[in-house]
């Protein structure tokens, strides 16, 4: 029996979570899910973020279910650090999957790419770089105040994302793989990236490789996006790309992710790309079709990968008939899904 | 007299600042320029990146223009770090000024954005954070290494280049100033930069604030651009927004950069966004706009902000009769700018 956890999370969260949850229930009935109620509410309510209990429930979950966490009356990175983060951290979620394409019948907003032609995934690593929280400051409130970050990286963290990269790049027509790094300038960092890249790319002779500077992987994603297959590259980088991708291909209410342990040590997390939007929660105008890709990203994870495909399919029939500029109705788009699958 | 250094540098870098020389010549005759051959030609030859002789001699200037340095047969790091940032650190350049402009004319990757309506200043800052060059390495080469970097940020370095930002937008019809960051996840350094623009935004009531976490950001440069005013962001997070504000503006061809130092104790430096692109170099077809715009920053730094205005106006002309597709060549571009001055 599967068990997923779900933490549907604040604004929108909880509204395309439970659409979702519809889907999986069409396409994989008599899947066991379980509730855990974290976030702004929960904070505000007990002041309590992420009990270590809650942790330890969760952990004995085959996958974990993510809407969205956050909102402005929390003060930045308490729910970040304190749940995100530390779920990703905890749980070793050293994959931050999130596969960009231009879904036919999406308006993107780059004029002559047609849809079909933007088809990449980016591995973004998930447990290291300038994410793991080491910083500090002094002198706070004066003039003399400093603050600093400091990004750690270590050969196994960057070893294994790149590996899984090149995994992945195996399994894909195009067989390519591009490193976006900062090399010229995080020379310390970005060495330890660009000799690790070499030395996994050796054992993957038939697997392309390039390099590309952030700055200008960031420039051709929007002047070229068609270029890409696989790209691997750092937590703070991945962070900023992965939104660029979300961005060229029809925005944030289509871009799922996985934040995956592949070796399957702790539960891996799916979660669609955008936040809780305490702009528009509570209106039910909210695109599902983030989470419900999600969805399908964790079916695959979890050993079910027509389900994954059918499910795809499905959203890609649910957006081939968007007339342009259409009302998105929430439970509607989730329903129409799950209709197409049951 | 006016004087002005020049390192032209690699690649394209010596064709592009020859067209900006050319233009600077037309519109303002009798600035007195001096060459300094640095980059990765010299660095070949010698073995020297930047002699402390040089670097006096080039203190001893009004302004700086920079065409472009690096190549791939110099190690990553060696020139940027030891001259184009040497530079920017030790002449105290806080202020890294990118105006991003959708030109009439131009054609950008954007559908539905019209010339005219992308019109923003980007406000970097230059001196510090990850760019310091704090960081590094240990066990290197075996399966037990790290490698760290650190964004080191003060008071006293956020506070001038925001309140620089807050500045021009007093001086622009919209007085809008976005400050972009990642508060949620890099606190310590997010919450001094916070703290210090909600400080230096009480100086300038009439100005409008907001603030963007940087992928949001990264994200809003593709979906509406026309948004921004004026941004302000660290060293990183700017490099990355000016190159995708480049690219949603018709390409890194024509995006113009100074490194301004405000107090005038060091010269000012001007360059091209653009790199050395050695895969275009020699063949005469770069395009020199970006190195005439940075000319036309120039003029404006040394207080001739009427012939500034002129070289923008000369370049617009330049641009709005250009056809779609048109081959450049270099030299004729320059000619027919500075024609156009005489
Ligand atoms: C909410 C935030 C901590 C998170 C991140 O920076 O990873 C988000 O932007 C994302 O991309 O999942
Ligand atoms: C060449 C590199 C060091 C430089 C930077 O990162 O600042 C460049 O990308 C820029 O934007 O001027």
């Amino acid at each position: 029996m599967t068990r997923i956890a779900v933490v549907a999370g604040d604004g929108i969260g909880t509204e395309v979570v439970a659409e979702g949850l519809k889907v999986l229930d069409a396409v994989l009935p008599g899947v066991e899910t379980e509730h855990y109620d974290l976030g702004a509410a929960r904070y505000h309510r007990t002041g309590e973020v992420f009990p270590d209990s809650v942790r330890d429930e969760l952990a004995g979950h085959d996958a974990i279910l993510l809407g969205a966490v956050g909102d402005p009356t929390v003060p930045p990175g308490v729910l970040e650090r304190g749940l995100l983060l530390k779920l990703r951290f905890d749980f070793d979620q050293f994959v931050n999957l999130r596969p960009s394409k231009l879904w036919p019948g999406t308006v993107g907003p780059l004029a002559n790419i047609k849809p079909g032609e933007i088809d990449f995934v980016v591995v973004r690593e998930g447990t290291e770089g300038l994410y793991a929280g080491a910083g500090g400051g002094l002198h706070r409130g004066t003039p003399a105040e400093i603050a600093t970050e400091e990004s750690l990286n270590t050969r196994h963290g960057v070893e294994r994302v790149i590996r899984d990269a090149f995994t992945r790049a195996t399994a894909r027509p195009r067989r390519k793989v591009t490193m976006v790094h900062k090399t010229n300038v995080l020379t310390h960092a970005g060495g330890l990236w660009a000799r690790t890249f070499a030395d996994v790319a050796a054992e993957f002779p038939d697997v392309e490789t390039e390099y590309q500077h952030v700055d200008a992987a960031s420039m051709f994603l929007v002047t070229n996006p068609q270029r890409y297959d696989v790209i691997v590259t750092d937590n703070l980088f991945g962070d900023i790309l992965t939104d660029i991708a979300a961005a060229v291909t029809g925005g944030i209410g289509l871009a799922a992710s996985g934040c995956i342990n592949p070796t399957r040590a702790y539960p891996s997390m799916f979660e669609p790309v955008h936040g809780s939007a305490p702009d528009i929660a509570g209106k039910g105008i909210a695109d599902p079709v983030a989470a419900i890709l999600s969805v399908a990203l964790c079916l695959d994870h979890l050993g079910h990968p027509e389900a994954a495909a059918r499910v795809e399919e499905a959203v890609a029939h649910e957006l081939a008939n968007r007339a342009p500029g259409q009302q998105i109705v929430t439970h509607e788009v989730g329903d129409r899904v799950a209709v197409a699958l049951s």
